[in-house]
């Protein structure tokens, strides 16, 4: 039942589920749940949560316990500060992490538990770089994941383009969904990997207001610190990139502030 | 524990780190690790493994039970079998299930599964389609994942880059990789979304050349069955894709054979 639980986050199940699956009483499966609540919760690794009425039953929520969060963002930044990782324009390589599972799911978790309370719909990003931290992010929400293309080459069926200026190449580029990809009138969080200018964050922003959708948040995994003034003012980063100096070989990088004040 | 253990797939976690974390006994821990197992196997949601010796200690190991993973993969058919899926020039909408992070922890897990005793040391994909299912198959291995970019543009320092020829298009195009991506000497699961010709396959399969790398083996969710001969001769697809009919709005998709002769 542990198992189960917590390979689906946010996702409920009915008692009757865990009733007919082991085949006991569904007072067992509840006091079941009362001992998985418990260790998970001394734990510190999430809660389960009990929905009451029809369609109710149970859910697990991961918790990204707030020390081990931030000890976690920590060694992120000393990881990402190796000056190895300096590339040519003042590039910062960091696939080997986004590209990571066990990272991910972590970063995601991260993410998630800062958004939660949003209830968002469905994740967006736009692709490439963002795929991965965004499916991890939707999988600790329990909910899909739309991801943009960038170069209006769509192959299924009609879509919905808007230009944008990428802040970091100045140059207009295109960013399409298709149609039947989003609902009207949900509410989508935009994750990313990194923001520079905002301008990708902005067309997100602008091509979900096309599908008449409302913006639960905008979650990055790195923001630089310049400039202040970004295209979008509302959004959340895991750490800041002040400085990549190519001439000095130094990289630095710092946990964002709101991972100390917001635990969850 | 099952929380941890079952969060990490195939990721070995020593006594002394459980024994530590729950403060009790690595005899209380050993106590607790037969539990979950017998629970595990009994319900066949997995197994956990016992390595011995130093740098040893417990990992989880997902299975996919074979009559559930056959009814899954058959509702799958089913689901893309929706006449209104039909694309223009005979494609597939299949975004949806390919984004949706419950959908792909099944799909990876199977795609796991099948490759585990072929024990890549890690999952490559090509951007775009194929990467969320390839961050789970890669999640489900406890090993990470590299993507190719398609059209050579990477800010990512030195790569390799091949020219291949997608059979769908007949066009050359070209693959790249970074060099500081993959380490030579190691062995590469490729995975994809679809297969039609094999010539991204195939192309994956020499860029991998280059870098000294053993392909541990090919998985994709859906293979088409014409052309019959493709580019690449051993892989396996979950998925067989016979005929998309747009005049008479017909679908022919069936679970591959090999799901019902190889149990994991």
């Amino acid at each position: 039942m542990t198992r189960i639980l917590c390979s689906h986050p946010n996702q409920i199940f009915t008692l009757q589920y865990f009733s007919d699956l082991f085949q006991s009483a569904k007072s067992t499966v509840c006091e079941d749940i009362g001992i998985i609540r418990d260790t998970l919760t001394a734990f510190r690794l999430g809660d389960l949560e009990t929905i009451a009425g029809a369609g109710g039953g149970v859910k697990f929520v991961p918790a990204a316990e707030k020390e081990s969060t931030e000890e976690y963002i920590r060694s992120l930044c000393d990881k990402l500060t190796d000056p190895s990782r300096i590339l040519p324009g003042g590039f910062l390589y960091m696939s080997d992490i986004l590209f990571d599972p066990q990272q991910l799911i972590r970063i995601g978790g991260i993410l998630a538990s800062r958004f939660l309370s949003a209830k968002p719909d469905f994740v967006l990003t736009m692709e490439t770089k963002g795929i991965p931290v965004a499916v991890m992010t939707a999988f600790a929400l329990g909910c899909p994941l739309v991801a943009a293309t960038r170069d209006g080459q769509i192959t299924e069926g009609p879509s919905v383009s808007i230009n944008y200026v990428a802040a970091s190449s100045r140059r207009i580029q295109t960013m399409s969904l298709p149609k039947r990809s989003i609902k009207e009138g949900t509410r989508a969080l935009i994750v990313d990997d990194f923001m520079k200018g905002g301008g990708t964050a902005r067309g997100m922003v602008q091509l979900l207001k096309e599908f008449n959708v409302e913006v639960a948040g905008i979650g990055v995994v790195i923001a630089t610190k310049e400039p202040r003034n970004k295209m979008v003012t509302d959004y959340a980063s895991l750490m800041i990139l002040e400085e990549v100096d190519e001439e000095e070989k130094r990289i630095k990088l710092s946990p964002s502030p709101w991972l100390y004040a917001n635990s969850v």
